[in-house]
């Protein structure tokens, strides 16, 4: 069998870095553990980044787009043609994303892999095998083919964007209909309760969560076995309730922990991209950092299932790799304490009890 | 009775300016609520700056320190010419909040209010009636002359900082011993339970921890009646059991609020403070914006008395101002995103249900 880019082995992270981050944080004029949280991503960044001085400045923003097939089943509060106008919102720099990455100083890319756009689109690579998936509760969402091809536009993508360099990636996402896609994922890989992980989105109502529940219960009735039995779950479970964002993102995770770059992860249907990756290349889960919990109800679970802690938690489930972003200021902090703060040595600053 | 500069009254926030912010926020290309607390929070600054486009750019942090008679009885890890010795650090650039300080753009203006320097440091505004407090398990920690003195100097500190303009303010604090008069002050002005409130401040063990909260219990029962008998209990107690630092980070905090600025409030001491200017002037309340939950035991029980939800929490317990400068970025995104994003009408983006 010939082994596939996305079978081959990711990066390690340095414990030599690990440990010399570890010595420095020590020596650093405060009481130790005081920055909390701020130490051990200093530390983990310094790790995998293989150096003594973590950066987080070069951080390309890669905003993966698709329509869903499921959407016509009414899983979602906002019409199916929002798709492709936040295509052009994104573009033209008008959606959350866009002002953040203006404001944080990042190049934003969109990558429209699977939208139903029919005409380019001023600002937006378009790299699809479709226009969109199929409906996952009657059907596999894409053929093998397309899945295989989405995730080499992901694979394009990460190389496109680090060819100028990059400390770090964070990818974002739009696609009415994907946190039904999400929570269908994480219900089969985590495997989680589908219970657990059906929210409102983008903000349907508890009777309309109900009619989402069913119907994604009805997807995993149909495609369960065949995932559990395939020699890749991950890939099977991104196959058939997958989408072509989502692919491209599990895809995009997997090319960024094989050229050694870190990743921000954002929200719910991030994550559960995030768990595919990891199921596919378990080699992944080391380059992943957590930006945020999402309100959206599943995140928790998902993030359970990564085993992840993330950063922040303020009722986000905007999606876009919004969340993402709005943590990446305290990497760079977390870096710009790590590398710039005195010791107690250079300080002339008293340890604790009154060593030098 | 003259009435005092800080008993005047603070400003209102602009409920004209929050329905317009409101209205806004609904307006903007997200689902409703999608940016969670980031919402509340532009919402909260269009009030408080009365303004259609809140703002977080002019960000003047100011440390104040101040010595302890109260670290002769072994309450801190570190020896007490450690407040002198960080005085030079953040002068020197070194220290953490210098750090951030250099990162955000901030100006850092360091006020040594009541430490034991004998000369004047470079780069250190000096203005204090005395060198440390007296150690308040045995007496008052202050003279009422030496509490009004020091309270003029955080009138003085604001006033200065404020002269190029200020969106937002951050206060810090450095003073070893300081979380023995922070928790004091909470003990005494929740009030709450003392054995809520004692934690490791910069590295106890469980022992001397013990000894921390008897010393703090020996204060609360010499002080204590007095506090709640007096005519501002506030004031009684900043005298009694604060500290200089303190007691002039609750005076700026009145007179940012009698300015209009907000405050960006840091963690276990600040909040002290907080609670204290709040108790002298209810009026403060409204202009405190809360930064983080610090891993210092109190802090969450001093954040509940004030009602305050922080936006982060890091395991963060350095003080200095550190946590406030390290969620700005937040406030500073919420701003943008509130400012910079399309409408739905602007961008074309269908809207719930396909509403146009």
């Amino acid at each position: 069998m010939t082994e596939t880019w996305f079978g081959q082995a990711c990066g390690l992270p340095s414990q030599e870095h690990r440990q010399q981050a570890i010595v420095r944080q020590r020596q650093l004029t405060k009481p130790e553990g005081a920055l909390g949280r701020l130490e051990a991503l200093a530390i983990e960044l310094a790790a995998l980044q293989g150096t003594l001085q973590p950066q987080a400045r070069r951080v390309p923003v890669l905003v993966f787009a698709g329509d869903h097939g499921v959407a016509a089943q009414g899983v979602s509060a906002y019409p199916a043609e929002v798709t492709v106008q936040m295509l052009h919102n994104f573009a033209a720099g008008g959606a959350a994303i866009a002002v953040l990455a203006r404001e944080l100083g990042l190049p934003l890319h969109v990558w429209d892999v699977g939208s139903r756009a029919t005409q380019p689109i001023a600002g937006v690579v378009s790299d699809k095998p479709r226009p969109g998936t199929d409906d996952f509760s009657v059907g596999a969402a894409m053929s093998a083919a397309d899945l295989h091809a989405v995730f080499d536009a992901g694979r394009r993508a990460v190389d496109a964007a680090c060819t100028d360099g990059a400390d770090l990636l964070v990818f974002g996402e739009m696609g009415i209909g994907n946190t039904t896609a999400a929570s269908a994922l994480a219900a089969a890989l985590g495997p989680l309760p589908l219970e657990d992980l059906v929210g409102a989105g983008t903000g349907l109502d508890a009777v309309r969560m109900v009619q989402k529940k069913n119907i994604i219960a009805r997807a995993l009735a149909l495609h369960g076995e065949a995932i559990n039995a395939a020699a890749s779950p991950g890939m099977e479970a991104l196959q058939r309730v997958g989408g072509l964002e989502i692919a491209a993102i599990s895809a995009a995770m997997i090319r960024a922990a094989q050229r050694r770059v870190p990743v921000l992860v954002d929200g719910f249907i991030v994550s559960a991209a995030a768990l595919a990756a990891v199921r596919i290349n378990p080699g992944v889960r080391p380059w992943l950092l957590f930006s945020h919990q999402s309100a959206e109800r599943g995140h928790l679970h998902l993030l359970d299932a990564l085993q992840a802690q993330p950063l922040l938690s303020l009722d986000l489930r905007l999606g876009e790799g919004s969340g993402a972003a709005l943590a990446l200021p305290l990497v760079r902090m977390a870096c710009a304490l790590h590398n710039g703060m005195a010791t107690f040595a250079e300080a002339a600053v008293a340890d604790r009890e009154g060593t030098p």
